[in-house]
């Protein structure tokens, strides 16, 4: 089942074409910095979690052309024949630093910086951008729907309404690194170990004579994985009553309490409490009640307001799909070149709009934590060489309106940017998914609650040196 | 690069819970009718158009666990063995119909109809409904599109902004099924045939000491593709002179007229029009204007209400996700099981929404053509073995209302479901992706433009008969 394609041919064409260009006008090895960075949080949310590395790690290693992509780019009559021979035994040399998976990002800092030479820096832009904005846009949705269901586990339901096969099972992975207890999609535990679980749809009810035959023989198959979908017929008038009677049945003289009822229609909020005092009534307390249904972050936190007695969520296609905004845009941005010397020469690219206008320079990026109550307070964006020294007192301030300054002490800096490829070798220990989703639960901890309201959340800094803004500026009224 | 990942495990568990269930229960063969339809027509749109049949039919003849898969579900400590051995030799015995791809398709009218005993039946629901949902979505999203740029070419450009290398790929094939010329994505391209172009990022105008330079070196490189990005710096201000300048300089001594420019950000109707002015001012009249930057069909349709001088469109973000709705509802419902003797028993599910009832039995649908004109003016859905005849009046009524009766003569009729696999075997001659694009483009000359109305279309009739009508209302009354 593991076999998987292949992705190197997965570029834009222009990449190709401005490969062949740098191949012909000697530039393929000219040595260029591109970061990635994106510029709106997804849903107005406060941030971003950043996923997608893993498979970039893959991406990269894999890199290859075989005989048949190299007989169709020929095929397109636009590429050299010696740039085509230089093809055959293309791979990555390059270097490339990211934040680890499941840390969470704010707008305008470098997620991922590349070094390498021109053609293949160029090359790998849209495979890195495509995987790092799905992922990234599923895990930040993610967390906002874990975040409202407060504790209750959530399931990921969403498989049948993603976009494609691969959408389905990185989803998955995705949404596992940002809290998910786990996913309905087989594969994707096989693959990526989000544990896979799921019961029965309503046609499992409707495949026998009645639903209470259908529960009972349910209950006698799984006795202890017994979640009884109540909603085939009506929920409060038979499925409640048949799921208790099955339960009392089947179960209790086992001496199995635990058990479930799913409801996947209807209101949510009226039918779980009629349904939890039914099932209370019986004497089943510790019959658990599941919701599905077109579940977001704004309706589980609405169910609960309105007394909703749900213990545990499926949701399906606007968590997969993200549907409420389904881009993340990430964007893949020339910052620097080197010239013969090893000399680093930033690019910017200017627009009319500030906001796209890019930080140039080969960076870093460091997270500064208060050191009473241990949360994050900024991110500060320096030059490459610069440290930061969390024993002197640091000044930031805001890189548009630079009067706002405040100074700051007692606080710690962590480097957000680590290696992961060096000369071209993975230098990065590839973490399992169980530690990247701890270590996302733990940074998630490190927020503030203001940067997690999911309406108009804080303004969370993300500062640049004074050395750093000082060279955007220089280059801003150069080319301005 | 063709190596594919095998997509059996890629299902819902509960598939394999309620699969293991019917096992047990001795229904694993009991034969079942399942429909593929859905509720609601993307962005509020009068028709959706059908795609991913292609895959499916992969899908269904690659289906088969290998032993890892087995050993991976004995993990799971929930399913049998003999159900286990039973898997090792699980491949699909059934019958498949389904409408063409490229068919135009209307909401509450069966798609795809499976015929297969229980067990292979509901497996194989996950990977329908993912891989019609995604293709049907990027299809429906992309003719939109291409009928809102009125007969100008469209790229698709979205590769860096899909969920996922399938989104991108399956994406780029589903875009040019439904219209688009062709696409950024090389791999799209490389497996599927949708042709692959694009020339130059910002990021090669950076890369060199300045504008002209690298438009002049384009130029040389690929005289007879010059399409120069200028918006790198300042559109009018650089980028129009110095690609007019580059063209005159190193494209028109070879005689070659045929060039362009890319405008991918600012305000495209204002920068279009000037820079066309600027271009057939310097002579260059066989210069075409390519727009991108975050384009849909309804930007699209405004560029041109305010004048735009563009010849063709690249679009990203809002096709390959369909932003503005990115979930297709397609689902999978139970119709109808087989008794032991062949006869087939209806089957329904009922829900307090009206629009959430199935509409029972094995049946087939007809779409009806006004044989004056030619165009569509209903769907009917009928029981598998009822035919309609068209030499004699045929009276249709709205199944909600059913005082409004109309009654039509001078009629084609046009079965929609066409054989797919026949016990097991592939029947249908797949048509190459030229044809499919072909068919497309020709279903769609066939529906009324008021149906093609982009908000408020014509609420095409898709109307049941009156046997299937009445067998869905005995249905209603004895459960409801």
């Amino acid at each position: 089942m593991k076999e998987h394609l292949n992705y190197t041919m997965l570029c834009d064409f222009y990449e190709l074409t401005m490969g062949n260009g740098y191949f012909e006008t000697g530039l393929a090895d000219q040595i260029c910095y591109f970061d990635v960075f994106f510029r709106n949080v997804p849903d107005e949310g406060g941030f971003a979690i950043a996923a997608g590395l893993e498979q970039v790690i893959d991406y990269v290693e894999n890199l290859a052309f075989d005989d048949e992509d190299i007989q169709y780019l020929r095929g397109k009559n636009c590429f050299s024949e010696a740039f085509l021979t230089y093809l055959k035994d293309f791979r990555f040399t390059g270097d490339i630093w990211a934040v680890p998976e499941g840390t969470p990002i704010f707008p305008r800092e470098p997620i991922l910086t590349v070094r390498a030479p021109a053609i293949q820096a160029q090359f790998i832009e849209t495979f890195l951008l495509l995987t790092l904005n799905h992922q990234s846009l599923i895990a930040t949705k993610t967390n906002r729907i874990v975040r409202a269901a407060q504790g209750r586990p959530v399931s990921e339901f969403g498989s049948r309404r993603a976009q494609g096969p691969d959408a389905a099972l990185l989803g998955a992975r995705a949404s596992y690194i940002a809290g998910c207890s786990g996913t309905a999609c087989t594969l994707a535990d096989e693959l990526y170990g989000s544990p896979a679980g799921g019961t029965m749809a309503h046609s499992w009810v409707q495949m026998f004579p009645d639903e209470l035959t259908a529960f009972r023989t349910y209950c006698q198959l799984y006795p202890h994985n017994a979640t009884l979908l109540v909603d085939t017929y009506n929920v409060l008038g038979s499925g409640v009553p048949n799921a208790i009677k099955a339960f009392k049945e089947v179960l209790l003289p086992q001496g199995i309490t635990s058990c479930g009822i799913r409801l996947d229609s209807g209101d949510l909020a009226y039918l779980s409490r009629k349904a939890r005092k039914m099932l209370d009534d019986a004497g089943l307390t510790g019959c658990r009640i599941f919701a599905s249904n077109a579940l977001d972050e704004y309706i589980i936190r609405d169910l609960f307001l309105q007394g909703a007695q749900i213990d545990a969520f499926g949701v399906g296609e606007r968590l997969i799909t993200s549907r409420s905004e389904p881009v993340f845009g990430g964007v893949y941005k020339l910052a620097a070149v080197e010239d013969k010397d090893g000399n680093i020469i930033p690019k910017i690219k200017i627009s009319e709009n500030p906001a796209k206008i890019t930080t140039p320079h080969f960076k870093k990026v460091y997270r500064l934590f208060d050191n009473e109550g241990g949360k994050a307070f900024a991110d500060l964006v320096t030059l490459h060489d610069e440290t930061v020294d969390a024993s002197k007192p640091l000044e930031l301030f805001d890189p548009d309106a630079t009067w706002k300054r405040k100074t700051f002490t007692n606080f710690t800096a962590q480097e957000l940017l680590v290696p992961i490829f060096q000369g071209g070798r993975l230098v990065y220990p590839r973490p399992s998914i169980q530690e990247i989703r701890a270590y996302c639960a733990r940074q998630i901890e490190l927020q503030w609650d203001e940067v997690k309201r999911f309406e108009n959340p804080h303004n969370y800094y993300v500062d640049l040196s004074q050395k750093l803004w000082d060279i955007k500026q220089e280059l801003l009224e150069e080319q301005g």
